[in-house]
């Protein structure tokens, strides 16, 4: 049986290889990195795994099969935080895929595949701007512009690796082929409130939601807060306001739509001064791919025509977009009776943060596990969960993989 | 007669003292704002005044009337800038002034008064965040702590003054009494767009405008922008959004009003996380304090109106009051014979924008000469004027000393 105690120390072990004093934030390559990534090697070692850090600095163990060579059920999740991180997001899955191995391993059980077992490295993006570079090295879908990124300080993400000691020639060798991979299996805390709101310790991901992210600008004109008459007015800032508003209907008009204005910038933005420019972002996300297009138009449309009743320029640019992610049926389906088996009752439920398996779905069929959290909360340090969410999670991930049977 | 083509010359000499290339900046005490002032004293020699640096940076001329020691005239406005400024906002009025007395003194005219020119220092209040400092100190209205406020480099007024080569216990020595002062008369451009709108040169200012300047901080919670359901939401930005919107309502309910949100921050600020928390700025000018002070409350209201309907928690601070500062009618009754006598259709306007004559008043009745701007435009380096406008203005200005004939 995997312990739960055991992840939950470990958990609070990888919290420990922080930057930031009091709280938890490890960006790709960074000291702190180094330091999770090590600790990390020396568990998957002790699980009975063979267990290096790979050309893009994601740390990847392997156990064999009944014979050695054998195509892999690779789980995974990542060791990067965001800034002011909790300690689960991510490092619960890698840790529990390990926990699991062990648990294979103390029995001197083999299965008929391997177990790969990946921590990646930079899925959040927090350090380049980009996102799932590990993943995205695995699946062979990482190009070698993305490199060239560079961090706050001007380095690039080359640079980086060959400063943690990385050879940069080697990451095209990582992009395994199809076939290698039987599936690519997660488990992630849910990082929303659906599974609280129902009781449930864990519950199968039907779909990785896709986004749409825009840049809006308005262009009005700058005046003197005091002299400029209201009717005269060309400010920015308002209609922004009524963007922000028609953003928010539009995602409540569909309860699959979740729609967001993360940052905004109004220009010059002196307390005396009428705002002449105004950026923000658009963020939409939603489990079918029609929904997130058709919300993503609308918003276009409300913004212009706000620009045209007040007379502003407008621009609304895409920055990125990503397609959902389905989970395949039939990992759905063994996940779900992993689940059964546990006493526990089986929901699907979309996923609507970001992980690896968008990346690994060009090579490999992806499922994923999401575990309960407190209130929904990630990406801060209330991140929580329990001890006994964990184990359900860790004893599901364990039948599942025992369990595996791969497509015919 | 005053020259227009001198008085625009030296709007465009003073623009060169600038910290900003290609554009004008010039901060209180700043080496450029030296270098300004000492430009100024020269032409205040020039045109037969005793002048000299005061001990708050302020430079400061006198023409003595029939006999010396008269009480005393006096004309100003201010020498430094906003940044990116235009070249007309401040420095107009006392370049205007000066060219005013040129006039006089080419014809050995003495008036039964002295006139004094003041150029101003920190009337913008962009380095320290304090304004009207200059203008505070000459009437006595300037507390010793304020001269403890710093700069973004951590730079007390104090320090900088003294740093400057001024001696800053002489200050309190600035300080002018009733009596002394028969009245302050400032011209400066307009900042809006009345004048232009009804084709007039000039203008005389009925009273500048009260303001009350308010913070307001949302606080809800801060969230992953793809997990949280909409109707989960405590979004800070969107219920800030619903104020701007209701404030700009405020601000339309009365043609006589203007309400801006100027700054606006919204945290943490990532295109993925929920805004949880949000500060904006209000704005809010009238010819009337009752006026202002109901849309202060009204903005309060929706404030926290909208915090209610949206659960979240709010708080709406006072940063700055000032009422209405109104023209004296015996200043106006004799800047209006002035504009008349020029063949200008008299026409009376409040000032929308803070002026010296705000800190002015507490020791003198004040008045103000408004000359057209270019669209309204100002704290702008698209800021303009017309040279026609420019000698309208100075010789209505002239033509006010000239005939000027202090309250009996």
């Amino acid at each position: 049986m995997p312990s739960a105690a055991r992840i939950m120390q470990r958990c609070d072990a990888l919290a420990r290889h922080s930057e930031l004093a009091g709280g938890l934030t490890r960006v790709f390559l960074s000291r702190e990195y180094r330091a999770a990534t090590e600790e990390v090697l020396g568990w998957m070692r002790e699980a009975g795994m063979q267990a290096s850090l790979d050309a893009i600095g994601n740390v990847a163990g392997r156990y064999e099969g009944v014979r050695a060579g054998l195509p892999c059920l690779m789980l995974g999740s990542h060791l990067d935080t965001v800034r002011d991180a909790g300690r689960y997001d991510g490092m619960l899955g890698v840790i529990t895929a390990i926990e699991c191995v062990a648990a294979l391993a103390r029995q001197g059980k083999r299965l008929p595949f391997a177990i790969e077992v990946l921590g990646f490295g930079d899925e959040e993006g927090v350090r380049f701007g980009t996102s799932m570079l590990g993943s995205r090295a695995v699946s062979g879908t990482l190009d070698a512009a993305t490199l060239d990124a560079r961090d706050a300080a001007g380095v690039t993400i080359s640079d980086a690796l060959r400063g943690f000691g990385l050879d940069v020639s080697r990451i095209p060798r990582l992009a395994r082929k199809k076939g290698e991979v039987l599936a690519y299996a997660e488990l992630h805390i849910e990082q929303g409130p659906v599974l609280e709101a129902e009781s449930l310790p864990v519950g199968v991901v039907s779909a990785i939601n896709g986004f749409s992210r825009l840049r809006a600008t308005l262009a009005g004109v700058a005046g003197h807060a005091g002299t400029v008459p209201m009717k005269l007015r060309r400010d920015a800032l308002a209609a922004a306001a009524e963007c922000v508003l028609a953003i928010e209907r539009i995602a409540r008009s569909d309860a699959e739509l979740v729609g967001t204005v993360g940052r905004i910038e109004a220009k010059p933005g002196a307390i005396n001064v009428i705002p002449g420019e105004v950026q923000f972002t658009i963020d939409f996300r939603a489990p079918r791919d029609a929904l997130r297009e058709q919300a993503v138009r609308a918003a276009i449309a409300a913004v212009e025509k706000t620009a045209a009743e007040r007379r502003l320029e407008c621009k609304v640019e895409s920055i990125q977009e990503l397609s959902v992610t389905a989970c395949a049926p039939w990992l759905i389906e063994q996940f779900e009776r992993a689940v059964a088996a546990e006493g526990v009752r089986v929901r699907r439920l979309p996923s609507g943060a970001g992980h690896d398996g968008q990346a690994m779905q060009a090579i490999a069929d992806v499922a994923m596990l999401f575990v309960r959290c407190k209130d929904g909360v990630s990406h801060n340090p209330a991140e929580s969960i329990t001890e006994a969410d964990a184990g359900a999670g860790a004893r599901a991930l364990l039948r599942f993989i025992e369990r595996f049977e791969p497509r015919r």
